[in-house]
């Protein structure tokens, strides 16, 4: 904390404006907000305590989710036999470009960082799981990885160790396995907005942008401001590509051998960059009340003649507000006004003045830092007013985020139209063949835009790129 | 944990002895007791839920100690530069024949994998403290860290990756720092004394043993059951070897540049294998009652005809125990017998056993599982019995090993008695020179025992090594 205080001090806050300059804009908030900073390592990153708490109130909150449907947690190798990624052919095609080794060891086999683990956990699996009755197995794992990322990185976006969580589940049915993928992205899906306040839609990706290696991978994607998309989260029915790849088999109630039906599914640290980016402002970092234990600070107006007066009336509504977590920043040596921008930089939720004159009139000064307001409340009421307030809060970022998201979503019928929409920062539905050289083309043709779901429909339409008549419209964007 | 039942099924859990055999017994206890599982590559090991959630457990304990010390969690990158290594001398010698790296990358430099984070650490604590008002800076990471051992290794005990947390700390005083270090070293005993029910001794690395870059560093040792001690935790004074080599600097109140303080300190997923080491028995694990949340698992005895009514009784009894953390076994086709050895080997502290019999009698039977002691306990004291047991259990899990850690600390006057006592496996207190070439004839005369902790005392001694009159007592042992 002390550093931050000292940094304020020097450079006053967000400098860029997040309108004009987007992308210095976050550097700025991630840097100034105490959220990371850069590594002595290309492409990799230090999380600051600020950040990593966000990421323990996410932990918390999908680890219960977890506990509640009988997944448990447990740890797998950080580095994975080469041999493995080629017994999947996609998988392996997907993933060569992005591994690191570790130079040569005695052991002889090249050995590679993890940047996912289905094949080192199906292995595992394969020797785990011999009849029915060891189904459905079900294991996530909190972990780090690392994708030798070649596109320019960015903090919590895109980086080339980052944190996350994947869950690997198999099952004796193929519709387990598709009612767990779906499971599974309804939950991301109710955690990224309920939580982090950050409206997504859900779909399926297309052939181009699956998981190497899954039959359907479901996808959470959030809009950027600067009109970007940001896969939030992902769920993949693999099928038996990896049973059969892996041997993971199991003896049925009919004594028969049959192979499992797989899931795997995941979410990273990038969430702390997405509510970084969705809800910040020129005065810094905006948080949801629901993700943070301390939602409140409550800064005293000391003068000397009144001093132990409001410090004694701040510590009473301090132990009153309690139970929503209450900073009371009473330190000396800094003015309010300094405070107050701190306590905005850093994005919690609603702070409360409390000087002489609120003594005399026997009220507080409350302030949003979501939008700004300011209202004067009779002590009295301020339990029943901060919990409303908290609530109207998260609330109101949440649709304030939704109402962009939805103003951002256009149609387009030609190339044209499509790609002066996507100048315009929107995610634009257009009829596309789901064939990964017509969206090859589409990337070609509009600068880097990416399908970030497919979508059936029954209406045929005309594939914006062939021409062909086809029944699924894509969502394209550019994308993180 | 549908594959532990199977497994159970088919091999009748451990069946080497501890007494006989404890290497081959901790082997099994591992595997069957569902702990961990070989990765198939060498020295790396999974851990499975079962051991995970202890780890689990360990961590929310140590994160509220973390908490109330105003310990911020954090994350640094994996990777670390080579050349971070080479700048303090006697880490870089200390961990040169551990260290893995990543296989040439385009950017040049060298990349390791942290065995250990000072260096990184320290370059940004170089740049995010400028003033004294940045003092103290506290942060700690909960992370992966990979040891090239040439030892052999040992689930939990010794692998070349490991999960630990690893706390970092600048200060503006020496002292400031010295009392850190004995801070943590004495929340490390309580955590492993109070939560593990695991006595350990507190004391001083000699020169030879200390953490390479400290100036001292603070061990909490444990005796195992063949007499090998095991070190569970250490915390270092750091002096000024890394501000001065890292170029951490803070402008004190008089203006002038000062290095900091430092301290480091960690424990690691080590501590699961002394849990099972020290309370295993044959049957497999005993866990502590502070460590679980589901301490009680209630068996209902079920014949046709009174089934109803017993599993009735027995959701009633989980109910009224629910506070204590409650598995109710309902499970069909599983034979009372058969549950009562999955239960034993997976070491929950009470089982409840309720059958017809029981009900008439208005009555449960209680079974410890440290000491296979049973009860008949009427039904309605239940509560305050099981509250009480619970208790009992995991002081007397801690008192039968401080009797076998007091049993098991010896003397020697000669080489010839302290290698006899050695062979015995006990700690041996020697008078010892704090040298590490006296060390190195110690470990050779003596077939690889060290010095565990070492002693200041006040009587003149003679050297066990070499005879001349010192001042220090060792403690020597064996050690994993």
């Amino acid at each position: 904390m002390a550093r931050e205080e000292k940094s304020n001090k020097d450079n006053k806050g967000i400098t860029a404006k997040k309108d004009e300059n987007f992308s210095e804009w976050y550097s700025e908030i991630v840097l100034k907000g105490g959220l990371a900073d850069y590594a002595p390592i290309k492409g990799f990153m230090i999380i600051k305590p600020v950040a990593y708490s966000l990421w323990e109130a996410i932990q918390k909150n999908f680890n219960s989710v977890l506990n509640d449907k009988g997944i448990k947690n447990g740890y797998f190798p950080l580095l994975i036999p080469d041999s493995f990624f080629k017994r999947e052919a996609e998988h392996a095609e997907g993933f060569a470009p992005e591994l690191a080794y570790i130079a040569g060891t005695e052991d002889g086999e090249k050995l590679a960082l993890r940047p996912t683990s289905e094949t080192i956990i199906y292995d595992s699996f394969s020797k785990w799981i011999r009849s029915w009755r060891d189904l459905p197995m079900k294991i996530n794992q909190w972990a780090n990885v690392i994708r030798w990322e070649v596109k320019q990185t960015k903090p919590f976006i895109r980086t080339r160790e980052f944190l996350w969580q994947e869950g690997h589940c198999a099952f004796e049915t193929e519709k387990e396995a598709i009612s767990n993928m779906n499971e599974i992205i309804a939950e991301y899906k109710k955690l990224i907005q309920d939580f982090l306040a950050i409206p997504v839609i859900i779909g399926k990706k297309s052939n181009a942008e699956k998981f190497p290696g899954a039959e359907t991978t479901m996808t959470v994607e959030a809009i950027m401001p600067d009109g970007k998309a940001l896969q939030m989260g992902t769920s993949h029915n693999l099928g038996q590509n990896f049973s059969k790849a892996f041997d993971v088999k199991f003896k049925g109630k009919d004594e028969k051998d049959y192979y499992v039906w797989q899931t795997s599914w995941g979410f990273s640290t990038r969430l702390i960059g997405a509510l970084a980016m969705v809800h910040g402002d020129d005065k810094g970092l905006v948080l949801p009340p629901n993700i943070l234990n301390e939602k409140i600070v409550i800064v005293p107006i000391l003068f000397e003649d009144s001093k132990a007066k409001v410090l004694n009336e701040a510590k009473n509504l301090s132990k009153k507000l309690n139970k929503h977590g209450v900073i009371l920043d009473d330190r000396e040596g800094y003015s309010p006004g300094w405070k107050f921008n701190e306590w905005e930089l850093k994005g919690i939720p609603l702070r409360i003045e409390i000087g002489p004159k609120d003594i005399e009139k026997k009220q507080v000064t409350v302030v949003r830092r979501d939008n700004g307001k300011k209202e004067q409340v009779a002590n009295e009421d301020i339990s029943a007013y901060v919990e409303e307030m908290l609530k109207d809060i998260q609330r109101d970022m949440f649709s304030k985020a939704e109402k962009f998201l939805k103003s951002r979503i256009d149609e387009a019928k030609n190339i044209n139209e499509l790609t002066k929409k996507l100048k315009e920062g929107k995610i634009v539905k257009v009829y596309l063949k789901n064939d990964a050289k017509i969206e090859k083309k589409l990337k070609d043709e509009t600068g880097g835009a990416t399908s970030r779901i497919i979508e059936d429909v029954s209406k045929v339409g005309k594939c914006i790129i062939c021409g062909e008549n086809v029944k699924t419209i894509g969502y394209i964007a550019k994308a993180y």
